[in-house]
């Protein structure tokens, strides 16, 4: 039964000047479009928010998890519904539109979008330092007593990780995002192209039934720990990140002020803290 | 002499249960806004129209690569100036703001954009297939008789990357993107925390030289290969793209639409075509 999230393709594969067509399977990017149905000034509101390329499945979670990540949503009550919809495209017939339906009272802060669609010129995200103006506005910085974690447990997340990818193994072509406890055991896990989505799907699984803030719970990533991924984890209530490559300056900086502990390269029985080695214990 | 584009922190390094602590550098990641300043019904207008997390350097090839991708610009002729403005910033007093004014003549498509920022819930472009919606409008297949390399040219390319990678063999941080040439000699290399932007920076340079369409080149890049990276390639007019990771399914799609070359898992003496395999001679 081959995984969903991979289709066959026609390839020619070459080892050294040797040549020979075969079947492979690649993982689907498609558009997913995300709209957001609000009430403002007593009128419903709706609006196309992002597009984002994605492996489909889990779109819901997806979503919601884009949402929670920058600010929208806050806890389960403030969603009525979500659900796919648009037509029917392309020959596997998928529908790339989801529309999340918040309730009445619910607050939309339409500039914590402005990352994503800019419409003014007055905008000056960028003549800020840069944390102070993308990050998290009233996020306060996390409890430093969140998920002990031993070393050990650390050492055994890619293994696990391993073990439980399924269309990366077949395609090559899938970030990976898992969701784990603190003794180390995988809870859940979500592939897709972009490593984002891999991140606001497993977050918005959580979002979705009903356990966010995520504060005893730790983040693992098959790629690099960026910016983004940092304030996706900062705002799931998620103290601790590991990546198996390296991070970048903005994700060390954002995790040292919000109190969060920051791992990379964690692979071949090594790794390296960057922020927040408190919670590891020997 | 240090590289430019990556930091010095402070980091534990754990080797199983050994803990040492030491400086180590990390690539920076800070964000870009790309504003343009145009002519519309005979009045200038100056919009936000994208902010990108970038490794800080090149930002105005950045800025001209990315608006070439969107099919805003076309032609050299088209801009009159590009520069970094804004205030200085953070401790390294960056400037993260970059201004592109177009000339009186040039007309600006604004709904190009619309896949960057929604202001309505009309779009519709998760409504039809997503080549037919996200691509590239009018532009043509591109001639199948372009850019012949052997396969032995395309086996040398990974190492001839490593070579030249400079702060990537320091933090693992950065993409890299690379132009080459018909016998597989390297042109140029950009390095970026996206990958995306790595790929901008690249065709940016050879815009603002006036080298556009890049008829004889090809590009090599050190991750995977998206239908972005694919969609930034054919709007530089280039038939070869070749990635160390895998393609994915809309990647392929768009190669086999717009006729060009898409080889993927370029490493260790193999590598995949999954489109467009008549470029390659013996």
């Amino acid at each position: 039964m081959p995984e969903p999230g991979a289709v066959e393709v026609a390839v020619e594969k070459f080892s050294g000047t040797v040549r020979k067509c075969q079947l492979d399977r690649v993982a689907i990017e498609e558009p997913l479009e995300i709209r957001l149905d609000y009430c403002a000034d007593g009128k419903r509101v709706a609006r196309s928010i992002s597009v984002t390329m994605r492996t489909p499945g889990d779109d819901e979670s997806l979503a919601v998890g884009f949402l929670l990540s920058e600010g929208i949503l806050h806890a389960r009550g403030d969603v009525r519904e979500v659900r796919t919809c648009g037509p029917a495209v392309g020959p596997q017939k998928l529908r790339n539109v989801v529309r999340v339906e918040l309730r009445e009272n619910v607050a939309v802060d339409i500039k914590r979008l402005e990352r994503h669609f800019y419409t003014t010129s007055s905008c000056g995200v960028c003549g800020k330092t840069s944390l102070e103006a993308l990050a998290t506005g009233s996020v306060a910085p996390l409890a430093e007593n969140l998920l002990k974690i031993s070393v050990a447990a650390i050492h055994g997340l890619p293994q696990r990780l391993r073990s439980a990818q399924a269309v990366f193994e077949e395609t090559g072509g899938l970030h990976a995002a898992a969701l784990f406890n603190a003794t180390g055991e995988l809870l859940a896990l979500r592939e897709d192209v972009g490593r984002h989505n891999a991140v606001d799907k497993l977050i918005g699984a959580e979002f979705l039934a009903g356990r966010i803030p995520l504060a005893e719970r730790g983040i693992l990533v098959s790629g690099r720990a960026s910016f983004e991924l940092m304030q996706k984890a900062l705002m799931a209530g998620i103290a601790l990140l590991a990546a198996v490559g390296a991070p970048s300056s903005l994700a060390v900086e954002l995790a040292e002020r919000y109190k969060m502990t920051l791992i990379g390269f964690l692979r071949d029985g090594r790794f390296n803290v960057y922020s927040g080695s408190w919670r590891l214990q020997e």
